[in-house]
């Protein structure tokens, strides 16, 4: 493992004192800022995460805002996914391209009212091309970051541990959507989701002092009885799980569809999306290469920090881009761009990793 | 320290294999990348710089190609430094504002042709505005990253160093000028620049097989007798230098003024400019708030991983964004924004470190 020389441009969050005093191991770098890697042991917070709850500062799901009358434009232009029928209180998860239909970010835009939106995001500068974009087609909106910081509660006893702190109202939350519930006299949005599949909640935190850590402490108070502990997205269970990593797993090489997102691509109908032009053919012949999960053969391989190559007959075919072995499926999950030659559930591959050669599988879908 | 998880997100650069043989301990993260922070010790690593040569990985000083009839029109949106006498060959500190005057990079911007520019990115995903620019002005030009990798050559004997690798021509490039000179049949750009003021040069090296590790080893083979080592931009001589790091020392809540660039901006003759507008008030006027340098009484200060308050007969007067300890000039170093009631040469102050509140001094000009 790497050592980080901490600076100020990898910001703090406003939970980092949580973080730190709950024995954070790792970490690493997302939108300039510290997400933690490991508490535990990547395997032991693996077992916690699916069997009890945990508090993750996910700050670093930076929002973007867009407020004013061409907000919901200025959205639509951003995705080809058809936001026409989204409701206020829904969450959308929204593939972002640009012209060419390159993907930019994997974000969850959250639908405040018509002309109000925050985007969720991933590692990448999104503000900047969304203010590029606000920019040259002069549209009446602003667009910034505001001061708010995602908190995240995931694992089978979010419900049990949510509804101890914001009362039972939270157990109605559906699935993407979110309710404003009431902490210490302050209004929180609350949305039923999280970058796992155990379940759970992402609160958009609010502000630098009193609510975070005030709000951090009474999570952990009240789920003393719940086994809470401290924890952050997992690699092994989201990998399980089919959760993509922008920037890991795809960049603004691939298009949605090429990423296994073209379910949420309304390619024909999201008029006034900058990429739209360019995605039409591919939404109707589709890609030529596709995420597919990939079964790895033997004992647990190593850390994947950079391409794995994916050969058949000795021919390229693909590539593996995140792996662990996963202690529940006893093997080795992986992640990969696969050609269409060799992407049908169960077709015989190699796997190239620094330690050997190792025989894979491609399947069609993820473990979870 | 803090440890840092690799994954395929943190890329890896073409000289990677280089700087882990050559015993890399520490990284920080840069434009989605790994920059190394620390080979030998921060201190042994300074010494060294400013009497021998060294090599540093900057690949993540990433490229962005502007390539097109609109490429110059664009780059000159881009900033509010005069371009138009800018010529081929030169290169140009270019701070980069939206349209509001903030500040969103502060890149090198070499000019190959009067349609053809490549930006040497600080750590923000600039393509992002760019394409975004490009794209809502319907601009006549191409926007991308090009795989290209600076290597840089920084101390005082580079330019021993460079001409026994690349011949004595080397020597006669001007300052913020570059030629083109060949490596092994193929012609490299070559700037005199680098993030150090050791003097040196930075090499734009093309592709990843082949040229960019024969380059490294042929650097290091020909540095034996000037004792090269491997090295990295170094803490305590860029602060003394008063270098500024952008994410560190400004953001885009900051002018290119406070951040005492107004040298650069020609806010009134920058015609195209997307920030002048927000900009002219504050180039007649001046800011409130302007970078200083402080030197910091007391023994060596802590890593400084968030602002420190700077005050005055307990009011706050600014914040220190970067500090260290300088063997040289026996006092802390450091970078911070100070209101200009506080600004003035010799101006007593007081800093919060984490490990108390320490006097200090505001200095008008950096130590070198």
């Amino acid at each position: 493992m790497a050592v980080l020389s901490p600076s100020r441009r990898l910001r703090r969050t406003v939970f980092s004192d949580g973080v730190e005093a709950a024995g954070v191991k790792a970490y690493t770098v997302y939108n300039h800022m510290l997400l933690p890697t490991v508490f535990r042991s990547v395997q032991e917070d693996y077992h916690h995460l699916k069997e009890a709850v945990q508090i993750w500062d996910v700050a670093c799901e930076r929002q973007i805002e867009l407020r004013g009358p061409d907000a919901g434009r200025l959205m639509q232009m951003l995705t080809p996914r058809d936001l026409r029928g989204m409701l206020t209180e829904q969450c959308f998860y929204v593939p972002i391209v640009d012209e060419t239909g390159g993907m930019l970010n994997d974000p969850v835009a959250v639908k405040l009212g018509d002309d109000h939106w925050w985007v969720s995001i991933a590692d990448s500068d999104l503000l900047y091309w969304i203010k590029g974009i606000a920019n040259g087609w002069r549209l009446d909106v602003l667009v910034d970051e505001p001061d708010i910081s995602p908190l995240a509660i995931q694992g089978p006893k979010s419900d049990d541990l949510m509804a101890d702190v914001f009362g039972d109202a939270v157990r109605n939350i559906r699935f993407f959507r979110y309710k404003k519930l009431d902490f210490n006299g302050t209004p929180l949005v609350i949305a039923r989701s999280g970058y796992s599949k155990q379940g759970g909640f992402e609160i958009y935190v609010p502000g630098h002092d009193g609510i975070p850590m005030a709000l951090w402490n009474a999570l952990f108070e009240a789920g003393k009885k719940y086994d809470v502990h401290a924890g952050c997205p997992n690699l092994i269970e989201r990998i399980e799980g089919g959760l993509l990593s922008y920037g890991n797993d795809m960049t603004d090489d691939n298009t949605p569809h090429e990423c296994g997102l073209g379910k949420f691509c309304d390619t024909h109908d999201a008029l006034g999306c900058i990429g739209r032009d360019a995605l039409l053919r591919v939404a109707k012949e589709g890609p030529v290469q596709q995420i597919r999960a990939i079964d790895i053969d033997g004992p647990a391989v190593g850390l994947c920090d950079r391409w794995w190559d994916v050969t058949a007959n000795g021919k390229r075919v693909g590539r593996v881009s995140s792996a662990a072995y996963s202690p529940d499926y006893e093997t080795n999950v992986a992640v990969g761009m696969i050609r269409m030659t060799h992407w049908e559930d169960g077709t015989a591959v190699q796997v190239h990793t620094p330690d050997g050669v190792r025989d894979a599988v491609v399947r069609e879908k993820f473990w979870k």
